[in-house]
């Protein structure tokens, strides 16, 4: 039995019971019921996935950025050139990037997997070196990856949020780098959804008219060449990729089995959500959608998840910074639940009628 | 001269070639240009707020709450009993409430101000006590307020303002506590807008279609009674109340006069706000909306401020809420601009053509 077919055999549903208490004392709170919308429910619901009342307060947090390139960066999908992606780790190890600076704010620890970046890098403190390829095969040529690529990557995403749990971690963040990955996202996006091409193909880092047409053609060229099935998501993400979508998945299904909350980031973690959520359906429960970005394939993901955003300003980083702003307001849902007085407790008076 | 006259002297509008540095500097950081949005121009704000790049982190928070009653309750506008303003800031003490448990997440802290509450309290820890009077008359009988009491509790909120700054805060969020306080809202969103009733009256803490379409009514009588003229923000204020909506106004002034950047909560805040832009202007630049509420006043207040909010949730608790739950993003912008390395300095490769 592989690691992942033991992780989906430990995803469990959220507990009904608990989550129905919960919701008795929401509903007991000192405001006017329902008065924090969207943060009730998800305050429910992770009491639900810990499968306690009250929940655990989601901290300390963790956000994992996975990185690697694409094989179908030839295709003259993004004007960015390939080596930003090992650039850009230097830059999260040096404590430069956006990442760093809302991760220093909001408090949670930085953690960069190289589950496929082409360039050779070494193992240094903040990097874990998981590189199962140098980057994928170009998915309009052929598959992106083998099942046994898809597998293995898949299961360094499980094997990080595991060791992350182990290590104490509360909540994990979805982080993500890699030139070429809105591409690899927009396929993945179609393949599960079976929407076209267009529309759940954007601009990713602000692309041109030319060059977005030229990636809505090449994601049209792939999913003709490769005709995917959706209830096959290993396939899906084989054929397609990328490396770090994969291995996001795992981590989604990885957390989900520790019964530990999953902010999702922008429209990579969307996509790799569509992936993991067909190989364990229950894990959804311990997912939140930190933000909507900007990307049209973000809603299409996000509706298909049946996932609410809590943050929607356009924002289209990545990295895990939409996951990292959203923290405080996670956070903040399971404290009210746990901390604040009730209209019995606090002696205030209730509304007459 | 007036505390207030004084006050409204002292604020300066952004500095605009600071702004320009900031901008400047924001365009090199190792992003995709524009790939924050919002957030970006919000860093650029605030270092024209406080004229000086880098602008400062902006913390330590401190979350005024000012609580106060209304005349107005009398008329049916809630099914909530006026005693639960005094027990809510008995809640807020005991730090059993929502703003207590947010605020203790994202690390604010709480000062409960008495600018108007009925029932009589004593000062505390914590607890302000600043009455101008207990509550405000029914605006719908009279004036609520005489100019006089209008002026007392507006500089009220200056010297709260003032001395908070003075006590090292480095970031101000609004908060208010006043049962049948949307009612007051609606009327001083009406005024100094010029829309019907209908459109800015909302359901508050979620009262029935009955009770709403009284609350409309009442809005409409007053409005029909005091023909406000927006011009004269202190005869607004004087005629619709509430005690916390004119401290609020003074709290947004006195901030600017500071150069301390405020950020606002929900419908209460934007009524206040209204008033205050109407008294001094150039204050606007530093005030930042923390979410858009489910109260369509709201809306309308938020459109006529010209402020985009960073939340939009439909919440609608207040208390200063909602302001708290955007602080983190607030100082993630200003962290990233301050924090973030360049293309240059990070080495880190620019698009192609």
């Amino acid at each position: 039995m592989s690691l992942l077919d033991e992780t989906v055999g430990a995803v469990r549903a959220p507990d009904q019971d608990v989550m129905a208490d919960a919701a008795r004392h929401q509903a007991r709170l000192t405001k006017p019921p329902g008065s924090l919308g969207l943060l009730e429910d998800l305050s429910v619901r992770l009491a639900g996935l810990a499968g306690s009342f009250p929940p655990p307060l989601p901290a300390p947090a963790a956000v994992a950025v996975f990185a690697a390139d694409h094989g179908v960066h030839i295709r003259g999908v993004t004007p960015w050139p390939q080596q930003v992606t090992a650039q850009m780790v230097a830059n999260f190890l040096a404590g430069g990037a956006v990442v760093n600076a809302v991760a220093a704010q909001v408090g949670a620890t930085v953690v960069v997997v190289d589950v496929g970046v082409a360039t050779p890098l070494s193992e240094t403190d903040g990097l874990l070196i998981r590189k199962v390829r140098p980057g994928t095969r170009d998915m309009t040529a052929g598959p992106a990856l083998t099942r046994e690529e898809t597998l293995a990557a898949v299961e360094v995403g499980v094997s990080v949020a595991t060791a992350l749990v182990d290590d104490g971690a509360g909540v994990l963040l979805t982080g993500d780098m890699g030139i070429a990955n809105t591409t690899a996202s927009a396929a993945l996006i179609a393949a599960f959804t079976g929407e076209d091409p267009e529309r759940v193909t954007g601009r990713g880092t602000g692309v041109d008219d030319e060059t977005l047409a030229r990636k809505i053609e090449v994601v049209r060229a792939a999913l003709a060449l490769h005709l995917p099935d959706p209830a096959d998501p290993m396939g899906v993400l084989a054929k397609f990729g990328g490396l770090e979508h994969a291995a996001l998945a795992g981590f989604l299904v990885g957390a989900a089995a520790r019964r530990t909350p999953v902010i999702l980031d922008g429209v990579i973690a969307g996509a790799a959500a569509l992936a993991a959520k067909a190989i364990a359906p229950d894990a959804v429960a311990g997912w939140v959608a930190g933000h909507r970005s900007a990307e049209p394939g973000h809603r299409v993901a996000l509706r298909a998840l049946g996932l609410d955003p809590l943050i929607d300003l356009g924002l289209r980083l990545g990295e895990g910074s939409g996951a990292l702003l959203a923290l405080p307001m996670v956070q903040s849902s399971v404290r009210i639940l746990r901390d604040v007085a009730t209209f019995d407790s606090a002696g205030v008076s209730e509304k007459t009628l």
